[in-house]
């Protein structure tokens, strides 16, 4: 682990098995690094305070007023947990009976990326097609029809993430669209919010915490992604649901014994007034960091495979440059292109900690090494 | 190691209704405060340093390596959670087929404490009566002796804990025994080391970690019960457990993003050699803190339902005592004394936060209240 | 009602290894035989009629209409499956919430002979000390007080049999005591009633089949052990669990796609008035064998583990006579007798197909054999 | 339930609501009758013979035997179960991991038409592209490239029906390369033979049971759906899912304490030697109805959605004929036709007990109400 070129590119990976070449930053996701420095300096100011465990601590308390209010639902309940899978698979339990299923769109997490965590709750992930990422009524409406008896699982809960896996967003026409059809098919509204910040930080967003509030029977507020160390607000709008819900959390591993470990980090977050708190603050930059990436990278002249609208972007880039900026950089090859065989997507990802130097350095050798 | 002064008497939970007295000290468990100092340094020293995610970071090779060394068993495998339950539910789910199941002693965590998380793996948990919380190879016997055919689940793993619940050790030829009794019947040992270290370090003790390692097919060593912010390291001894353990961990939402907050905490906690390690000096004192408060309540005269022996002391008090005592100290009435009705035993923990301070105020207190 | 003449006493099972005696006649359990006559005359008589699958033929509904004019109650709603495990494990999914357990005696079919089932769904099966294999409410109560958060699971349903595993029954006053304890509790109650026809024919019986519907949420009735080629009824009261039940079935690999088959003998089992219908006709030729034979052995001198009611009866044999009995005889050795080591208990159980000729048969080889 | 037209034109079902018409025949499925009378003779002629319960029967015995000496594997194990569902969940709960997923096409019983019931033993159906109802290994060989790491399942079983969902069925060929890619690749086979007669029967199959057995490492030998009461087969292939799949059984509520009832069915299917057993004959007659029946649509001028192969066809009608058509017979409407607007495909089922007569009327009809 050596020599830092300048006080951020740090080189940390160890070379490829022969090689000699060091990666000088990694675009690989928005969880690389740490927390956000108030958040270890609020644990380490917090330290010594005697609290009771499992999430009845004062500070639990203190972290769910603070986002009730921002959502303006008294009524709410919050819980915090370590991990989005972990969110995500409690939750769904919570809201299924054992022959219910979740919809989701086809790359939608739950459906893909969580190693059949759902299916080990005994639930069936039914899949549509999505719209960039985005479950569509149309679809849902169209998987209905089909699931029309006893021999089929009844679909009732439509899971959606806010931003998306492709870090597309919804807007709030869209939620409010989602929302009623779901009253009015007897289904409910899941939104995992792992990236929510970057989502409600989106030039685009037409929409704020409340909307997701008034939308959702249940979602999630993502820490892990947005500069916590580690842990995921549930928020609970749908009273149904509220009921002994620290049951479905003690039984999946869920309630953590130092449940302040994750609230404390929550109230760092939520603490100030709506604009100015750290949760906006952190996602913003995120944004930012993949606008001024992305602008650079189209100033190189080249395209991308879906609209820039969080802190994940896919640019197209010849595979023979991939192979030069992959041996300096981290990232992942998202996709081929049919339509340019000797073309890939690939996806850079940013967040709260990337530095505009390491954005910088990137542009410049990306011209550097333009083909 | 940094012991907190006596300004750290924190008074800090709220009132109870209606009256006005306030908590001095909670000896309620040993996860009341946050983490070691040291866990916190290296958390912030290390922060802004990037790394893969999912468990793959050069931290977690780093902690694993350092419990593989202290086992002396380099073909181990060691994967980080972040609690207890999870690290249990996720072993066992590991190590038993469907209609396999796991016997423990009836006060054992697995079989009263976590609201059903095994059999929500589809497992039942066997429960055996134990002797001073402990497994015997007689109980596990005569409970082999009822499963004959496939009317009945077909008992796979004996799981135990050390300490165990009641504070009391299993001996290193105790622990051999349970080994080659499980060897010699087809079955699995599983120990849950959340308190391993105050095992270890408890004055009784005749077995290391090695002993351990080498008695075990599957433990894990507890990290939040022992000054970690959170955390448990599952070890797994038996190669059959090893391959594709992480598809385990995923499918439990227990593969955390930024596995290295965990891993970070275990480097902490193992770095040094064995003997002056953080994990064994947060024990020891933890330890020696329950000595020390046991010796002044036996001063006082009063007796005890469990012998000492790590940081987990059980006094029996009358019944007017701990009226007064509770409403000046946090801790848990733990059952009546039928010989005794008007008096009943308390648990008492220490923890590697507890100060001497906290302990003399107690014993001055229980002095002074002397009924 | 057909009775088997003497040229019943088959010889049916292969001689034991090395050995050339065969068994005479079994009273192993009230499942030796097929169908009582009148149903296998059912089956051939409505064989070629067309029917709709999977539950929905004009069967299941005459079925369903008998057993709930029996009941009198017509907004219950009744299933057929094949099995009581079946049976069992899917009223029990249906009615927990995942982190909800099911009481039961520590002799329950549900918590020993089941494999598993219940735990395999996901459910802590949680056992009190029984009294003559009954549940009793004190028992329940005190397990209710130790279950006070969300660390353990929620109680949520009380299972029993009638009659039990131990043949015995509960009093129409011990069933509305649990009925009205369950009330109060926010308890739900499941009656297990795989042989409740034994139960209902006892000659202590002072219930009738409406009291068990005005007293459980949800029972069944067992056709297996009663003369039926296989199936049980699952008899829904409780609305809350009608709804969607269907799902469960086809979820459990429970819905016969011929469901006819099941329901065709049920039709037969009930479709008389009550008193003279083959469903009582049958349990009440069971309960008078095992009355004779208990009878007969009483004679011989020998005492009763339990008291004798229905269909299973526990008389108490020297070992060396059990010897002599097991070579020619069908039957289980049950449990040790403490007081008495050389003595055992077994178990003989008569059904709706024993013969008067087979009961003499063995009792007066009793006599010869006496020692 | 009036006027049969002739012996068999049993006319069964209710009128729909406020109509007056009844139908004349269903085609709806092949098993709308009970079973063959040969099955309903060995009931009844075996009917008093005592055995031991729970499939330890001696009819168990040499049904196994009868199925082992047909596929040439006495180192096979047979087990009997009551339904499709049930046999495809157990033997899929006990080949699979709890990560470890199954793959299946689009149209799979498992993927649709089970209410979760896979999913419910915790395990994902990973669903790929058929090719008229069936896998290929291009389409699984694409799955598992995806399926590279812990963040998705892994993929261990691929499912088939012989005959698939659409009446088609493998070649031999095609059957050994799944077999040889599933050996390749670390897969298992398993495959579903709810109609594997039909498939046998076929006059395009170029294999035989034995060459199923030679490619398969679990598959199962529909009986409900031809001639039986009920009940499917398990044949266990590979050793490594004998060991202990009793207990899979019991969990899952399928081992029938008269398990005689389905081995008995069994031996009366399989006694005979090869080609004229009954299990062969049934299939013979229904595919040959069937082809009867699609002979005679076609003379009427209509077109097929699928190639003939087995006892399911798929006649292309136009819409106001199916209007008229329902009202006489049923069946089902099974999917719209893009390029006709005005047309639909229908199913129609024969069976074993499907009668020439009942096809003529069918024709006679059709030609009658052509448009």
């Amino acid at each position: 682990m050596i020599i830092p070129q300048s006080d951020h590119l740090i080189q940390i990976l160890p070379p490829k098995e022969g090689g000699s070449e060091c990666l000088l930053y990694l675009f690989l996701n928005d969880y690389s690094e740490g927390a956000h420095p108030n958040i270890l300096d609020a644990l380490s100011r917090t330290n010594l305070q005697q609290e009771r465990g499992y999430g009845t601590d004062s500070f639990a308390q203190e972290a769910e007023f603070l986002i009730k209010e921002k959502i303006n639902k008294p009524e709410a309940k919050v819980h915090f947990v370590s991990s989005g899978t972990q969110a995500n698979l409690i939750s769904l339990a919570c809201m299924l009976k054992s022959y219910e299923s979740v919809i989701a769109a086809e790359s939608g997490h739950i459906a893909v990326h969580e190693a059949g965590a759902i299916e080990a709750t005994g639930h069936k992930v039914n899949v549509v097609t999505g719209v960039s990422g985005k479950v569509t009524t149309e679809a849902v409406m169209e998987l209905l029809a089909l699931h029309t008896d006893e021999h089929m699982v009844k679909p009732r809960v439509v899971y959606i993430s806010q931003s998306t896996e492709l870090g597309t967003i919804y807007s709030k026409q869209e939620l409010q669209n989602l929302h009623e059809f779901c009253r009015e098919k007897g289904l409910y509204l899941f939104l995992d919010g792992a990236r929510l910040g970057h989502a409600l930080m989106a030039k685009e967003a037409d929409f704020n915490l409340q909307d997701i509030a008034n939308c959702c029977d249940v979602f999630t507020i993502g820490g892990t992604k947005n500069g916590a160390l580690l842990g995921e607000a549930i928020v609970i709008v749908n009273r149904n649901f509220q009921e002994n819900f620290r049951y479905h959390l003690k039984q999946r591993g869920a309630l953590l014994a130092k449940g302040r470990v994750v609230a404390i980090q929550f109230i760092e977050l939520f603490k100030k007034n709506f604009e100015s708190c750290l949760y906006f603050a952190n996602a913003q930059h995120a944004n930012f960091m993949a606008e001024k990436l992305a602008a650079g990278i189209r100033v190189c002249g080249y395209e991308f495979l879906y609209p820039l609208t969080t802190n994940q972007i896919f640019p197209i880039f010849p595979n023979k440059l991939i192979e030069i900026v992959e041996t300096h950089y981290g990232f992942y090859v998202w996709s081929k292109i049919p339509a340019m065989p000797d073309h890939s997507a690939v996806r850079l990802v940013t967040s709260w900690a990337t530095t505009g130097d390491a954005v910088e350095a990137f542009l410049q050798d990306l011209k550097t090494w333009k083909l």
